[in-house]
């Protein structure tokens, strides 16, 4: 028994039994133990960028984190972007990252990097696992601080650690359980205060805040005190449709969201932060709330969002029913080519009940949200931390821990190339994801802020630097490449034959909507 | 005139006119100052890591940096891997990565992130430019730090420093000359004793040690002593074939190594470190020279490495012809089922005049460089830092740097796929390279390297992990996809009439040779 198979026992005595991977020769040994670990399901990425996306979405709807595996700190690297996303999202997640054996380092060999430099900005706990017999132990306390805010736990795994013995009789290491921190009486009763003072007030929901059960609570707030509830930006979970509690969501464009936001003179985050542009632009505020608004912190992203909730409830005697999305009425979209306002229309038309939607729509999805209001119930899953490429490896996982729910993926061709590689991935997996393209063969949002910055006329070089025309990308052609079965739709009937034709049948299907 | 626009002015000034891009929002105003100067030459890539291989392929052939524009610390965070292999590689290069309004960073906006964590590990330079006047003189600064040593800089610029006015007579700032550390007598002399001692003696070369003229000498030092002429494992790029001096490289296998350089008395080293294991291996060890053998350090890589080498020529009277690479005999391949073998032969046969070679074929193509020696004139690149997925993005910088050459791509499939993406850019740019597909369906060194940590039998999780079919790639369908021509070969025949095709016709063509 080796540190690698100690590694895998703690990984399962702790419930962490998926396992998204991207080896390499120094993690042979792990690759070795794992093979030993039938009962560990092992999910192969042809690029790391899929491989930490993956296990985003695994672990925003299993809420438990599923294992990597990269192979050192260029492994790592093309993770990381995947991590930053997760870490925005609050999702717990466990790298496991091979370094040389650790008497190796000394010779400087080509694949030697400084990892934990590359991993600190996106892991909130980064350890290394020195000797066989760390491993064990460093891996519980990997799982422990994943779970606890939670967030991303990187832990470095040296060759030699992996393949050094540990005594045959060496125990897994389960850790103690995850307690949540209650969120004090104080900050409830300001907030209670908030709520009654009768002015515009706002409680804006985050993280665990946004399932179906803490919503059910904040509408009954909402419908006794007459707050309006909002949403961040960009969220990793929502559960909502028609039945569940409806809320807005701060919007992206700034001059939008200053707007959106005007009126409120008070504002009650609960395990959220006061919103803020997404960039800053010259002359124009960071904060989007007003100035004077009062804001009351009721709880912070781990702490027992939940139970805070229901004391603020009872507190205010909200025990009135909350108003419920409703089915809205069915929209008929006359034939013809395909725009971004009448695909939106038809994929928020066509979410199918207990769906999984994930969406890295960017620009030509936004209306797709408040369209999709009173559909049937579905999770919301949402590109958290701007770094695009999240879409495909998130449906991915997603579709890993919910086998028996449909994913719908709304991606953008741009940013969808970034990790186009786990399209692969939902063929080798037989995953239950439709991906549709908004193919518009532009960084459509780009060139919106050129405009933003005043240039209208694009010379040659802007032009070529924000369109992905010339060529046009055949996503047909990509995604059949990878495996994966493929339709292209120009006009309305067409997409609505292909999309019924998709949603009716298990496994994957993309189409490439064209704009 | 803003510190964008001081930045272009700088970059041009400098020399630098071409910027690999894929931009983002906080770059927007970098973006409209590259397209009010048209003569700087921008390459959109639709991922970053395709963005900073093409960079090193670039500048491994300009030996002058191109710029990068990358976005925030994700998008600097998907570029490193290649930033990676260009630290190994010595290749001068600028990243310029956009960050957030220096007064925004207090709001933690989703896309912040600790770039300078990031780029650390990958960059000898990091500076960030806090305000518009500082853009000029930092980018000068990264310059200069790019093409001393050489490697890589990074220039972080923040979306104010970009957008923020300088004064309108604000001149670019040019750097000093780049003076090349003399490499001083005692090592030139030591050296010499060395190689006049009778022992058995290599010279070691690296760097620009590896161009046709330093190994013109050193060719002339070899014939006059009888010492071997070695180059490391992985080297940016080597100028060989027919009518140049011919050497032998470091074996990538660590058996294989040991054997070969275990005769070795006396290693003078040129621009070199010492040949060490790839990877660490239980009871194997890490430097692959014996351990008695005396190791004479003639440079580091920044020094006049042609300087030193004439120097020490003359000191031994090595005046005499240096022993040159022939053209071999044409080698007969019979009709039949592509192998590694016969794909290796016809490459290596098939390589046109003053053609440059990117090699990413990784186990597949081992025997291709013995095979070579003796091909037409050409240069040939390599994967430096082991960080795989550097193959197509780099062809794609050699071909930007040198149109009027072909270039010849062998790529693994595996590694292939870690930058798909960068086809576009070779069809986009209608660059004239030839993409050859190594299609093995597997992660071969890795199912190699299992073996060698005792596994021979593998179990479902391991096969799942080292097997990339199921689905099979189908290379040609992800080639079309992005617009580049592509056909398939599965014999001899086949291969070689697509082959004789693409070579023949200029832009760029992909053959998925089956194996």
């Amino acid at each position: 028994m080796n540190g690698a198979d100690s590694l895998c026992d703690t990984l399962l005595a702790n419930g962490v039994d998926v396992c998204f991977a991207n080896p390499g020769t120094s993690e042979m040994h792990f690759v070795a133990a794992l093979d030993r670990k039938p009962q560990m399901r092992c999910v192969l990425g042809l690029f790391e960028g899929g491989v930490t996306g993956a296990a985003d979405g695994y672990a925003r709807m299993a809420d438990r984190p599923a294992a990597t595996l990269l192979h050192c700190g260029p492994g790592l690297a093309n993770g990381l972007a995947n991590l930053h996303n997760a870490r925005r999202a609050r999702t717990p997640m466990i790298n496991v990252v091979g370094d040389h054996a650790t008497y190796h380092l000394v010779h400087d060999a080509p694949l030697t990097s400084d990892i934990e430099s590359l991993a600190r900005p996106m892991s909130q706990w980064v350890g290394r696992a020195e000797r066989a017999q760390d491993v064990a132990p460093h891996a519980a306390e990997a799982y422990e601080a994943a779970m606890a805010t939670p967030g991303v736990s990187t832990l470095i795994l040296p060759a030699d650690a992996a393949w050094g013995d540990v005594a045959p009789e060496t125990q897994p290491v389960v850790a103690g359980p995850i307690v949540k921190h209650a969120v004090n009486s104080a900050a409830i009763n300001a907030a209670a205060a908030a709520l009654r003072s009768g002015r515009r007030t706002r409680l804006l929901l985050g993280g665990l805040a946004l399932r179906a059960d803490a919503l059910e609570i904040a509408g009954r707030i909402a419908a006794a005190t007459g707050a309006r509830l909002l949403a961040p930006m960009s969220n990793g979970r929502i559960e909502r449709g028609a039945g569940r509690v409806p809320l807005e969501r701060v919007p992206y464009p700034i001059d939008i969201s200053l707007v959106a936001l005007a009126d409120i003179e008070c504002l009650v985050t609960v395990g959220a932060s006061v919103p803020v542009a997404f960039f800053a632009y010259p002359g124009k505020p960071g904060r989007l709330i007003p100035d004077g608004a009062e804001v009351v912190e009721m709880g912070a992203p781990g702490d027992d969002l939940l139970a805070a909730l229901e004391a603020l409830a009872d507190e205010l005697g909200a025990t009135g029913p909350a108003i419920l999305a409703k089915a809205p009425e069915a929209q008929n979209v006359t034939d013809g080519a395909l725009t971004v306002e009448n695909l939106n229309i038809l994929l928020a038309g066509a979410i199918p009940e207990n769906a999984i939607v994930c969406d890295e729509s960017v620009s030509s999805g936004r209306q797709f949200f408040a369209m999709s209001q009173g559909a049937p119930r579905h999770d919301y899953l949402q590109l958290t931390g701007g770094a695009i490429g999240i879409g495909i490896p998130l449906a991915a996982g997603a579709a890993v821990a919910c086998p028996d729910r449909k994913v719908l993926l709304l991606q953008a061709d741009g940013s969808g190339m970034y990790t186009c590689q786990a399209l692969w991935t939902h063929a080798r997996e037989n995953l239950d994801v439709v991906t549709v393209i908004f193919s518009n063969r532009a960084y459509a949002i780009l060139q919106g802020e050129m405009r933003n910055v005043g240039v209208n006329h694009f010379g040659e070089n802007a032009r070529r630097m924000l369109d992905i025309d010339r060529p046009a990308l055949d996503w047909v052609s990509l995604s059949r490449g990878m495996g994966v079965e493929a339709g292209r739709a120009e006009t309305v009937s067409a997409f609505r034959k292909l999309l019924t034709e998709a949603l009716s049948r298990r496994g994957p299907f993309l189409i490439e909507a064209v704009l």
